[in-house]
C-alpha cells in the first residue's frame, strides 16, 4: 500500500498525494526528487512497482515476504536495494524485536517499504511535510536521514537495558529469586540479539561510506561515515553492557550459593552445639545402680552449669573462628 | 542408476525416459537442455558417465563413494562439480542427518547424483514433468532451483528445533529430570552440527553468486545471491537458537541445584528445631536424686510449654529470616 | 570556549592570547604554526570555528556533543580530524573513565577540543609557554606530542590496577569477603573497558605512522610508530593483567568454597563422634528390669571409659585419614 | 640409511637395489623417475645426499634431527622440501603420536625420509615392486600417492576415538568412576592434538593444489585438491568428536554430582524422620513425678502408635513432594 | 657500556678491544664486518653511538630505557632496528621473565644492546673469539645466529614446564593441597606469558625470512625461515602444554571435591546408622508404668540383638548400593 508519495520539483515545490500515473510522469523527466513510502506491500503494489520502476522481481519479493532478511546492499546499477534493521521504539517487549526497512535508492527517487509502521519513517514524513527543502539535497541524503533516524532509535533501547541491568544487579545482590535469574538470562539473550542486529548493519553503512557505489555522492559519504561512527559507539556500549550482564549473572549465582551456605552453616552450628550437650544429659540418664554424682546434693545444678559452660565455650570458639 | 533424464529441445518440447545413446546424441547437438538425475550411483553407471560426459574420474568417484564430502565447487572449465548438503525432511531422527547432492553443471546439461531419495530433487522432477518450461532458463537456473529447494528444506528443521527447545525449557524449569539434560545436550549437539552444515554452504553459494564462474550467467547470479541471503538468515536463526539452548541448559542446572538445595534446607531445618528440644527432654530424663523441678506439680506441663515455645520461636525465627 | 591560542611566527617568536581576527590573519599568511586549544566547545565557538577554519559541520558537531565518540581519523584533504581517548589521571574513580580529545591537524595549525580539562594538554601548554621552540617542528609533531602524553598517562592507571589486583589476591586468599568478590568483578570490568579504549587507538596510531596521510611528514611517522609501540606494550600488560584477575577470581571462589567445606567438615566430625556415644548412653538409660551391667559395682565407670575409648578412637581415626 | 631405491627407466623398466653411483648416473640423464626412501637418516647418509642431490643443508638437517617439525613446504626452485605428518597405525598408544615424513620432490626424482617405519610408505613400496607402472605418472603423482595414503591412515584413528567416546558415555552415565574422568580427559586431549596435526596439513595440501609450485603439474593439482577435501572432512569429523567429548564430560560431572546428591538426600531423609521420633521418646523418658500419661494403661502402646503415625506421615509427605 | 667489539678484516683477521676511533675508521672503509655488543647502555654510550653510527634517536632511546618493548623491526633504510625477546636461562624464577635484545643490523656492522647479561650473546662472543671465521658470512648471518641461539634457549624452559606440569598432575590426583592450586595457576599464567612472547616474535622472523628487507640476503632468508619453523614448533608445544595444564586444573578441582564428598558421605552414613538405634534406645528409656517388654527376662538382650540387626542391615544395605 502506498502510504505516502512526495515529489520535490526542480523549482523547490513539494507535491503530495500522487497517483501512479503522476509518479510515472515525474520519473520520466529525470529531474526533481521523488519519495514513495509503502507499508505492508501487497502483490498488487508489487505489480505497480514493477510497471513504474522496473525493480528486480527478487528485490520486490523481499519487500512482500514477511520473513526477516539480513541487512544487505544489492547493486542493480540503476538503483541500490538496501535492507536495514531498526528497533521499533513503540514496541514494549522484553525481547529485542527488529523491524525491517527496505530502500530502493535511485538517482532521483527513493522508494521505501516496511511491514509495520516505523517511527523513524513517519517522523521523517512529517518533517518533510512541514519543510520540503529537506529533500533538496538528493536521494542519497534522504536515504541517509532515514538510516540515521533508524540508528538513533537504538540508543534508548540500550539505555533501558542498562537501567534494567542495574536494577537486576541490586536484586541479585539483596534478594536473589528464581525470577531474577530468568530476567538476567532474558536480558543477556536480548543483548546478544541486539549485537547481531548491529554488526552486519555496521558493515552495510561502512560500504555505503566508502565510495563503493556511484549513487552515493562524495559529499554524502562523509555523512554515512558519521552513521558508521554511531554504530561503532553503539557496539562499544553493547559490549560493555554484555560484560555487565555477565557480572550480574555471577553476582546472582554467588549470592544464591552464599545465602544457602550461610543457612546451612548456622543450622549445622546449632546442631553441633546441642549434640554434645544431649550426650552429657544422656550420661546422667543412665540407670546404673552406682553413679555417685547422682547422689550429690548439687549434682544437678553442677551439671547444668557444666553444660552451660560447654555450650557457651563452643559458641565462643565458633564465633572466634568466624564460623558464626 | 539413472533415475530420470529430461531433455528440453530448443523448440520447447520435453522428452523423458532417454537411453544412453539418445543422451549422447543430444549432447552432440550442443542445443536444448539435458537433466540427468541419478540415485545411488554404481560403478557401472560411473562407466557410462565417463563415456558420455567425460567427467573427471575423481568427481565420479565422489558420486560413487558413500562417505560424506564437504561442500565444494571444483571448476573443470567445461563443467562445474558442486557438492551441497541438505537435511532430508522425511528422516525423523533426533540427530541432524545431512544428505549430499552432487551436481555436474555444464553449458547445456545438468547431472545430479545422490545416495538416498531427496525431497527437493523429486519435487523438482515432478514440477518439470508437469511443465517443461521450467527448464527454459538454462542449466544455471536449474541448478539454482535445486539448491534453493535444498536450502528451503532446512527451515522446518530449525522451527522444529525451536519448538523442542521451548518445550525443554518448560520441562527444565518445572520438572528437571536426568532425561531432560540428555535431551538438551542432544539438541545442543544437533544445532552445532547444523551450523557446520550451513557455514561452508554459504561460502559455496557466495562464490557462485560472485561471477567467479563463467557457467553462471549474470542474470542467474542475482538469484544465487538470493539463496545466499537465505543462508545468512538461517545462520542468524541458528545462532539465536544456540543462545537459547545455552540458556535452557543453565536453567536446567540451576533448577536441579535449586531443588536439591530446597530439600536439604527443609530437612536440616527440621533437625535443627528438634535437636534442642531433645536436649531439654534429655535434661529431665537425668536421674539426679535432687532435681527440684521434677517434684513440682505442673513441672511436666510447664516443660512441655517451654518446649513448644522454643520450637515455635525457632520456626518463627527461621521463617522471618526467609530460611523456610 | 577558546582556552588558549599560541602562534609561533616564522621568526621563532611566540604570540599568545590571540583574538579571532588575529588567528584569521595568521592563517592567511600560511606560515608559522598556530595552536588553538578549546574546552567545552559551545555552539557559538562552533560558529567562529566555521568562519575561520572552514571545518566540516559534522566534525564540529562531534566537538560540541557530549557523547562518547569512538577513536577515528577523518581525512578532509586540507586537514585531518582525529579523535583519541585518554584516561584522565586526576579522576580517581573505580571505573575507567575515558576523556576525549578531538584534534584538527592542518598544514600550519592545530586545533584541539575537549570537554573537561586534560592533564596532557595543560602540561603541554605550560611547556610551550616556557619554551616556544617546542612548536618549531610543525603541526604533525605537535599532534604527536599531545597523543604521546595522552598515551603515557595510561601507564599509571595500569600500575594502580596491578597493585589493586595484588592486594585483592591476598584478600581473596586470607579473608575472602563478599565485598572482595565485588571488587574483583569491578576490576575485571575496568580492565575490559581499558582494553576497549586501547585497541581502536592502536589502529589509529598505526595508520598515522604508515604514511597514509600527506599531512604527516615522513620524519614524524617514525615518532608515531614509537607511540604505536607504547600502545602495543600497554596492550600486552593489559592482557597479562586480565589473566591475573581471572586467576584472582578463581582463587577467591576456591578460597570461599574451601573455607565453607572446612567448617562443614569439622562440624560434621563433631556430630559424628558424639552420635554413637549418645547411643551408648541411650542403651543404659533403658528401663529394662533385667540389665545386669546396671548392677555391677564399676559399671558406670566402666561405661564412661568405654565411651572415652570410642570417642578418642574415632577422633584418632579421622585424624589419621586427614579428615580433621 | 637408504631403505629402498627404485628407478623407472623411460622404457618402463623398474630397477631396484641401486647404489649411490647408479643413482648419480640416472639423475644425470634427466629422464625416467627415481624414488629413494630412507629411514632413520644418519650423518653419513646426509653426506651422500649432499653429494648426489645437492639438497640445502637446512633441509637435510631437518631429516637427521629427531625433533618434531611443523608441516611445511620450502621451495628451493629445483625441488620442493615438504614435511607432512601422519599417525602411524601400528602404534597402539592412548595419546596421538605423529610420525613425520620428509619429501624432496624434484622434477624426476622423489626422496623420502622418516625416522620410524611408516605403513603408508612401506605399502607403497610393495605396490610398486609388484607393478612399476605406478611410477609412470611422474614425481608429483608419486608424492600425491604417499600423502594420500598418510591421510587415509588418519580415519581409523578417528573411528577408534569415536567408539571410545561412545563407550565412555555409557560408563559416565551408569557407573561414573574417577578413572572414567581420566579417560575422558585423555580423549579430549588426544582430539585436540589430532586437530593440531590436521590443521596445518590442510594448509600445506591446499597450497600444493593451488598451482603455486611449478613442480606440481596441473593434472596432479586436481588430485591434491582431492586430498584437501579428505582433510576438510576429517576436520569436520574431529570437530564433531570434540563436541561429543565435551558432552560426555558434562554427562560425567552431572552424573557424579547427581549420585552424590541422591545419597545425601536419602541419608538426610532418614535422619529427619527419626529425629522427631527420638524427641517424643525423650519426652516420656523424663522423670517428672507428675506425668499422667505414664500411668495410663495403654499409654505406652498409644505413644508407639503416635510415633508410627508421625514417622509414616513424614515419609508419605516426603514421598509426595518427590523428595524420596 | 661497550662490552665487546670485534672486527673481522677483509683478510679474515679478527681484531678485538677496539676504541671508538678505531670503530669509526673501520666503518669508513665499508669493508669487513664489525660487531659491537653493549650491556646496560648509558646516556654517554648513547651519545657515542649517535656520533659513530648515526642511529635514530628513538631507536637509541629504546636501548637506554629499562621498559619492556614489544618485538619489532624498524626499517631505517641504512640499517634495521630489531627487538627480539629471549628467556634468560640462568634466571630461575617461577614466572617467565623475558630479556630483551636490541639489534642494529647494518650492511657491514651489527650493534647489539641488552640490559642484563644474556647467555645466547655471551656464548656467541666466546665462539667468535675462538674462531673469527664465524663472522665471515656477513651481518645478516651473524644476526641470524644470535636470534637462533635466543630461540633455542626457549626449549629448556618449555621442558621444565612440562615436567612441572606432570609433577603437579600427580600431586593434584593424590594429595591435592591448596598450594597445588596456587602452583597450577602460576604455571598456567607462565604459559600464557610465554605464548605472548613467542607469537609476535614469530611474525618478526617471518618478515625477516620473506625478502621484505634488502639487508637480508636471499641466502640468509632460508636460515631465518628455519628459525621461523622452530618458533612454530615451540608454539605447538606451548599450546599442547596449555591443554595439559587445563586438564591438571580440572583434575585438581574434581579431586578436591571428590575427597570432600567422600568424607561427608562417610560421616553422614555413620550418623544415619546410629540415629535409628538411638531412637530404639529412647523408646525403652521411657518411663511408662505399663511397658511389658521391660519386664521380660531377656528383653534387654533381645533389644540389643534387635539393635545389632538394624545397624548391620543398614550397613549392608548401604554397602550394596555402593554408598559406603
Amino acid at each position: 500500500m502506498i502510504q505516502c508519495a512526495f515529489y520535490l520539483t526542480p523549482d523547490g515545490e513539494l507535491l503530495e498525494q500522487l497517483g501512479i500515473e503522476q509518479i510515472k510522469g515525474f520519473l520520466a523527466t529525470g529531474e526533481g526528487l521523488l519519495w514513495v513510502d509503502m507499508e505492508a506491500v501487497t502483490d498488487e503494489d508489487a505489480e505497480s512497482l514493477s510497471n513504474v520502476f522496473r525493480f528486480h522481481p527478487l528485490a520486490v519479493e523481499d519487500c512482500i515476504s514477511k520473513d526477516i532478511h539480513p541487512p544487505k546492499i544489492d547493486d542493480f546499477d540503476d538503483y541500490l536495494f538496501i535492507i536495514v534493521h531498526g528497533i521499533n521504539y513503540h514496541i514494549e517487549s522484553e525481547v529485542v524485536e527488529t523491524t525491517e526497512l527496505a530502500i530502493f535508492l535511485g538517482k532521483n527517487y527513493l522508494v521505501t517499504s516496511h511491514d509495520v509502521p516505523m517511527r523513524s519513517v513517519s517522523s521523517m514524513l512529517d518533517r518533510i511535510r512541514k519543510d520540503g527543502r529537506l529533500m533538496r539535497r538528493g536521494a542519497d541524503f534522504l536515504a541517509h536521514d532515514l538510516i540515521d533516524a533508524l540508528v538513533d532509535n537504538i540508543m534508548p533501547t540500550i539505555e533501558e537495558m542498562d537501567e534494567k541491568n542495574d536494577q537486576l544487579e541490586v536484586e541479585a545482590l539483596h534478594e536473589p529469586k528464581r525470577e531474577t535469574l530468568m530476567l538476567i538470562m532474558q536480558l543477556k539473550r536480548s543483548i546478544l540479539a541486539l549485537t547481531r542486529v548491529i554488526l552486519p548493519q555496521r558493515e552495510i553503512v561502512n560500504r555505503l561510506s566508502r565510495g563503493e557505489y556511484a549513487l552515493i555522492s562524495e559529499r554524502a559519504q562523509i555523512y554515512y561515515r558519521n552513521i558508521y561512527d554511531h554504530l561503532v559507539r553503539i557496539e562499544m556500549l553493547t559490549l560493555g553492557l554484555r560484560d555487565m550482564t555477565e557480572s550480574v549473572l555471577s553476582t546472582y549465582l554467588s549470592s544464591v550459593s552464599n545465602r544457602m551456605n550461610e543457612v546451612m552453616k548456622v543450622l549445622t552450628l546449632i546442631a553441633t552445639i546441642f549434640i554434645p550437650l544431649t550426650f552429657v544429659a544422656g550420661i546422667y540418664g543412665m540407670n546404673f545402680a552406682n553413679m555417685p554424682e547422682l547422689e550429690w546434693r548439687y549434682g544437678y545444678f553442677g551439671i547444668l552449669i557444666v553444660m552451660a559452660v560447654i555450650g557457651i565455650s563452643l559458641a565462643v570458639y565458633f564465633k572466634r573462628r568466624r564460623w558464626l
